[in-house]
């Protein structure tokens, strides 16, 4: 989810920055006005957090990262907020616990937005003028990439939430019906890449997570992905070859999963004869709330587990995350973002190289390296202009809140 | 928890019925009053509801019990809600399960404050007028003393959830200090009872459940009653003495839940030390806030196996159900209710001859009739009125988030 | 389970007090000779022990209770036993945990037997010539009496540990066939009991555990009860008609277990159409493996929640266990004991007066007198001679591998 | 654990292969022979086996993946055996549940070592002669990397087994004291190596499991490697520094077992004061009993967690499994089997172009493919000529119970 500044490479330019900080701010508030008070302090599972917490930690962040190092006398707004909006960093103290998160119903949401506006002005005040020394201004921008990572963390969370309330409430009003293709869309191509030697990872200028860097070379044998993403349509059809039934398509850990967690279609799907959903064909919910399958989207909320199973019955594979950043600059690949993240066959390590940042921030990404897998591309819950090419997503296989879903690989025909 | 009407020896007054409605139910909303609608959204454990439900399903009881049956064509509120606020009755219907009920963030509290006052517009109108039959009035009585029992845990619910909210939020203002009794009060007072042939149960008339009923004759042996409550400077004995720390002292289940919980105090109790409660000496934490721990005031939020082990460690032991009854009545008996309920030595059996009403109300009480300890008396959070020395309240031996203390008795000496 | 001498009325004559020893002894080691050193060592539950552990642990019982304090300058056989035998007695030092019992493959079955005969030696010495004291003989029949407790536990337990093997081995050779009885049996008669004063509990003399007494008198309402127990066929009609998913008949607790256990049948019942007893009716899995259902056999391997939802959907109800002992020594009353354990309508609560004995012994029964059920008679398993009318089993009511079942009672018709 | 032949390059010469599986199917007997019937029957956690488990299993695999299908006319030994030594083989049928392998005290071990009789008369009939074709020899010969496999697991399972009980066993006699050296021994060398193009994977000829294959070329960087492994005494110094307080040090993941599992040292050591090990230093408990910790030995029983944690306290990381087999075949690199396996910084994914096998051993590798991370080299435990500088063992990262320890790796310097 993390990640940092690679710091040589970063030119940030004051006033963009002071521009920057309003907009992001502004957009969670955005995302949050369409729930009340009550929808923004519900946790539905220790994985997701309130709506109001994702609101009151990352301004914490600014304020423990940025003010307090770099205001000089900066008086804590409320010394509890350390405790209570922490989320996992260790150097900085004890943590409220995780799982608990759902029963601050104190703070009020009020209280918090109150939070965010002192948090706000000294910001502000502090970008305004000659601005910070660089320091601080990667640690602003790093501060600015946490709070659109937990922007898309706001409506996965909420979706989740609600997907839970028999009432299946929607976050934004159903759309006005569009015209919809009938079935699963045209058949994807192959694009052929003809491997070699590739460089990966940041290039820079620009922002990235230390997780990106250092670029460097691997090596890549001749492979084929296909243009576009796994459709809905397509999916329905592994669902209806009994694709959840047979073991043989399955990892070891995802047919344990499947077993034990009743799986038999993505989270969210609606099964036909579904007492909430009184259609005959399959129904999804999502954020307009219930909605037809529409066979030609592309699939999502799935694990890792039933990605890769579809690949299997598909005859294909996932790619790994340098086949997917190799084939993202081509021309003719299709819905490299805005749709899904796009599950990789490549668990989340960390690069030749790789260090963290010294200090708290050191604790962003290379903690979680162990039993996360990378995904890939961007989804229509990430914000605009948040990702780039060689940006390293990651979830434990077995999560399915997120909109995650997958794109096929091939090895070249000899 | 619940009750029902001992059908024959009922006499409501029609008038008196409808002035009774709306007091009960304004004391509900009273109850509701100082809390946020996230604070009434929330739940802290399985075994505690959200304030929003208690409103919710106090209101769906008459509409399901009441209005249902005997207003002719009634049409349902929402069909959903009788899933939704519907808590054990199995002959009801299906049910939300209880662990979400924190999850219900729509309705909101707004739709369920609606709900209730469409509820009692119509059970206003039933009540008006000639009122109704003697049936329907028996289900409006035990719906307003089943509410009677929420507000109880509108109190104790809320209570808990912000025991687990690091900042320790008050339910009320903490009241003016007032003169504190040093120490742990006058010593009890003894009081000797002669045993023998005593009737217990409903002897009637007024309301009563089905649980306090059949009235009965039991043999009782010549035994002594404590004149008042054990009170926390008392505990604060027990605790000092290690009584947490000898397992002599404690039932076999007991002493397995101080080790795996790591009981070492009533519930709320702050331990000094604690950083949420700087003082030397022990906090308590109440719908107040936290205080100072008063002497002299009776100890709550105890468990049976805590009260059951304090007995013992006094050399004495817990009255049966029906010593206390017998109690009950005698002068010099003291703090007999409006503080804490008092566990009793007794399983929650059924009386002989006990019968359940018929239809759905018949599951309100029996067929919780197992594993369960009897408890007399009431509570300060008990609504006024609602108790009587026949009265049967009933947890389970380790439930600690009640307003639950106990009295101690011995044997007659020889 | 437990158990201990009601002190005063003991009169243990010497040369019976060394016979008896050897002959309780002589039968634990005759109830584990069907079984190799592998079936002894396992444990398929928390709740049941291995063979091996029973014969140690009772051999403990000797070791800690009489021979430590009655043999001057005894030596322990081996300090490690004190802490591997031990079960409950917390005064009595550590224990090795009870979930691990299964994992001691050290110390061997043969050095556990070579344990026994030391600790028989030292015992058939002490008992040998004038004998003990009057307070060693006693503790002795107190072990002898917890030896034959084990002894069914041995016989429950490693019922258990073979009913979690697919192969469903039989413990002891099936009995050559006999002609049974088609259909359930002749209908139960129902005794009518007066009621009134009576008196219960251990009038001695003889033995008896501390849990029986003090004798005194309860008062109860004229009753009937069923001359003889409820059959496997009579059970079945339960099942046929829906017994296990109709909520209404089950106590909440119960219909709670129905729903997370699966519960369909008794415990050991193999459905028609099982891969493990490929039979189109009703299998049993016993002692003597797998049997054809018989009809006329009273039902076992029944927790408190299904015997008590049998007898409402029998329009009856269980006795009380003092309605139990008052019929038990009536003419008339069928399979008072010898079958199966009788669950009654009675918690485990102290009688009035109870009072356990001082030192470790003091453990026995009074601590577990909470959140238990009573069970009334003795079974095909309990060793002849041990049981009586005062007797007092208990198990929590859930428990399903004891050799458990019911005998239906009502009340007087009017 | 599992693995494959890589088909194409295999050469196995039919006498040496008869010779061959009698001296491996002699072997696994031999490390059965110090233990019990008993310790042979127990599984101390799910994710260890019974020894007799262990013995079936390998003979099961035989049956079923050789005899079975190239054995003209075969008749299956046992249909029920299928069952029960079925270990993770979707497409073989169903299996006994995993949590329930230590509760076959039937079949017993006398039964299963006919089996094993059985199943080595039919092979050696099968292997002599003219022998096998191809695909059995094939076969075959998995069968054999299979069951070496299964040889370490029944060292590691015991020994975790007998850490459960509180006598430690020894598995085998104390070896008499040999002359120590004083602390943690030499200072390791730093090996440097200059990366570029390196080859990785199973060159041939001989047998690999599929998950070796394809051989492929990767880039590495320049780095350095030390030349023997970490010590006990160093690993000692890192606990004696705080190491296992220090959150900084640890991976997300591993801070929280930490946490949850009480950890404070590898899982074998007896801390100083530790009741079963008096003496005022570490003990170790190992396959000879509880010995004194020798500082010079390599440290075992580390999860990754631990491993890496160590890493980063000394100012090094682990190597990546590339780095590791680059320098696996230098001059100079001490103790690269023998002692202990050796985790990597690498994720347990698949190689570029792996291909399982087809067929129901096509399952061995692949399916595993996920949330394991990889160890190189071999153990004490590992059977001699088991291993081979491309052998790739995994296990979860959390693992404690096989013999795992590390050694150290940096970037180059400067």
């Amino acid at each position: 989810m993390p990640g940092r500044l690679s710091s040589p490479d970063v030119a940030v330019h004051r006033n963009d920055l002071l521009r920057r900080y309003q907009a992001v701010r502004a957009h969670s508030l955005a995302l949050a006005q369409p729930l009340s008070a009550e929808d923004q302090c519900i946790q539905s599972m220790p994985d997701a957090s309130p709506t109001k917490w994702h609101l009151a930690h990352t301004s914490w962040f600014f304020e423990a990262v940025v003010l307090a190092a770099h205001v000089p006398g900066w008086r804590p707004y409320d010394r509890r907020f350390f405790h209570l909006f922490n989320s996992y960093y260790e150097s900085l103290g004890p943590r409220h616990p995780r799982p608990q998160r759902g029963l601050l119903t104190r703070p009020s949401l009020d209280e918090v937005l109150a939070y965010r506006s002192h948090v706000d002005e000294a910001m502000q005040a502090l970008l305004a003028g000659d601005g910070p020394a660089d320091a601080a201004a990667s640690l602003v921008e790093l501060g600015l990439q946490h709070e659109q990572q937990h922007q898309e963390l706001i409506l996965t969370d909420i979706l989740h939430a609600f997907s839970c309330n028999p009432l299946l409430p929607a976050y934004r009003r159903p759309e006005p019906p569009v015209l919809r293709l009938a079935g699963s869309g045209p058949a994807p191509q192959w694009l052929a890449l003809p491997g070699g030697v590739v460089e990966v990872g940041h290039a820079g200028p620009g922002f990235a997570f230390d997780s990106e860097t250092p670029r460097h070379a691997v090596l890549l044998r001749p492979f084929q992905i296909a243009s576009r993403l796994v459709t809905c349509g397509e999916y329905a059809e592994f669902i209806a070859d009994g694709g959840y039934r047979r073991a043989s398509l399955w990892l070891s850990d995802g047919w344990a999963a499947v077993q034990a967690q009743g799986w038999r279609a993505p989270a969210y799907w609606l099964a036909p004869g579904d007492p909430r959903a009184p259609a005959e064909d399959w129904q999804v919910f999502g954020l307009h709330g219930v909605q037809p399958l529409d066979a030609s989207a592309p699939v999502s909320q799935l694990s890792l587990y039933e990605a890769a199973a579809y690949a299997e019955w598909a005859g294909a594979r996932l790619p790994t995350e340098f086949e997917w950043e190799a084939a993202s600059v081509q021309p003719g690949l299709d819905q490299a973002t805005g749709h899904v993240w796009q599950w990789t066959r490549s668990s989340y390590d960390p690069y030749p190289g790789f260090r963290p940042l010294s200090g708290a921030v050191g604790e962003y990404n290379g903690k979680f390296m162990v039993g996360q897998v990378v995904l890939r591309g961007g989804s229509l819950a990430t914000p605009p202009g948040h990702t780039r090419p060689s940006y390293r997503n990651f979830f434990p296989p077995a999560a399915r809140w997120q909109f995650s879903g997958l794109r096929l690989a091939k090895d070249a025909e000899c």
